[in-house]
């Protein structure tokens, strides 16, 4: 019954991360909007972690296990990301004075790339479609001695990302309410995963469901078999965050016990979602980080009469990719 | 003492102001970067009123009015304006269920004109520079048996938008941090007029300064002369929502003996703080609603190791507006 050898996180775990990410992570704020309310006859209330430290919730799951390296771990931390999670680490070690190398393929969004350099981390770029960034990142860590900080397949990471879950349940009791649904991005799942840990213990009514770029459902469709399955090769998306290729082991483990299903979102529909949120909620969101958004807008699921939560996972999008969205729709 | 007849709203007039506002408005969050910290060398708090009703905090001055109006008035709301008391008038009184008329100029941004329509608002155009909207609405007043619902120059809605001051002070120490500097955009001074009633006796420390357009800086001349002076006609800026020509008489009455001062920004630092705000902060601000951040970011008071807020007092801007922003030094 030792915790910390436990593969699986508990809310023990995700209320330790807290712990760990007081002062440093931003305690992301639960917003309502009369205008999303009135559209989906319901209440819906929006998790901005597009508000978080470096632009995602990936500085929590990054922090959370950063924290716990040594600081005089000299060879410092790697990891590989489509550019959240690298940000997120670059910062974390940073903070804690680490060095960092991190993996980026090489058609990421300029500014996920920028800003990781910007928090003083080595970016290697790689051939998203010719070259494994596991392997990349395996060998780099042996190589140099760093530790391997994984985007979701770790516990930490995933009692980290799970904090949303510790807030969300928090911020609804303090306002007297109590959410009968979660909508959550998910990519590698350790976001949900996490948040599912927490909400499902705090909140035990509570169905959470994961949202996904058509394509890149890889979440759903391995909840609806109950195993986990890969996306088709070849697809494509403008989710740059949402490109993993299949569930991860332990994230997988957790979401198929915790997660009531998932829904599919067109890019038409995920940049629907940006534009609404530009033209009324006033917020920048990125394509990945919009799916949950667009699956609420979509009518993916019935809201109305409903209290609902929708996770907007991140903000990290560069000016084009935002001005195409919010002009081909707004 | 009776304070209804009082011409100038009190600390009492804003809580009023509070309490009618619970469950319409929304308590917009007080937000805190680490990048925006950094960046200043101190804490810089941000306080979204983007993220109210309508997108701008306007709507707290319009419902504190037009709730006291009875409901079976039925000449109903009159209002000109740029665009943002436009929209909250125009759902202030949806709420109520009374009629509205507002009168805009033809050159307001489409979407301000779009959502006062749909917010059930008949709207009257006019040429902003050959016609007078004050006389335009007291006519339609007049000929209606409507109540004119000034933009700011009405202790009723200084009232409603001291509310803002009201929840900076309370947000404030909940975590525990006094503000030493309130920036805030200043048009005709009804929000930082509000605010500083409200600020100034809850903290009587703060030192609250107005952000203003270059060319539009009335408040901040009017303060140095200690007299209501107007802006030369014929200026231009992007800042549609701050184009009032001088301070309203009620409003300079309380900012003459509140504030400390006023800083004038350029329209390209108002470029860079809606761009500084689109990639870090990950928020959506219109050029006015940014006036007080880009005084903040262009350096015009020191910051390092001061403990400030900037309101950012709207979020209405049309997506070619903002993308010329966000590209031109995104």
């Amino acid at each position: 019954m030792n915790m910390t050898t436990s593969p699986l996180p508990d809310l023990a775990a995700v209320e330790a991360a807290a712990a760990r990410l007081a002062g440093q992570a931003v305690e992301t704020p639960l917003l309502e909007s009369h205008d999303l309310n009135a559209r989906a006859g319901g209440r819906v209330f929006i998790k901005p972690e597009t508000l978080q430290r470096t632009g995602s919730f990936k500085f929590r799951g990054a922090f959370n296990k950063i924290s716990q390296i040594p600081r005089d771990a000299k060879g410092g931390v790697v990891a590989f990301s489509s550019g959240n999670h690298a940000q997120g680490v670059a910062a974390a070690a940073q903070i804690r004075g680490l060095p960092a190398v991190i993996v980026m393929p090489s058609d990421a969004p300029a500014m996920k790339i920028a800003n990781t350099r910007a928090y003083g981390a080595e970016v290697i770029l790689y051939d998203r479609h010719r070259e494994d960034r596991e392997q990349i990142g395996a060998r780099l860590a042996a190589e140099r001695g760093a530790v391997l900080v994984r985007p979701y397949d770790d516990p930490d990471v995933i009692a980290g990302q799970g904090t949303i879950g510790l807030e969300i349940a928090r911020q609804c009791k303090a306002k007297g309410v109590a959410p009968e649904i979660v909508l959550c991005p998910a990519g590698g799942g350790g976001l949900i995963a996490g948040c599912a840990t927490a909400l499902t213990t705090l909140l035990p009514e509570v169905k959470i469901y994961a949202a996904e770029p058509a394509g890149f459902d890889d979440t759903a469709r391995s909840l609806a078999a109950h195993k986990r399955v890969s996306n088709e090769p070849g697809k494509s998306t403008i989710c740059d965050a949402l490109m993993a290729a299949t569930p991860g082991e332990l994230t997988f483990a957790i979401n198929d016990r915790l997660l009531a299903g998932g829904f599919a979102v067109s890019d038409q529909d995920v940049q629907t979602a940006m534009a609404y949120a530009f033209g009324r909620l006033k917020l920048v969101i990125e394509p990945g980080g919009a799916v949950a958004l667009a699956a609420a807008l979509a009518g993916k699921i019935g809201l109305r009469g409903r209290t609902a939560v929708v996770v907007c996972s991140g903000g990290n999008v560069d000016p084009a990719t935002f001005c195409a969205a919010i002009g081909a729709s707004g």
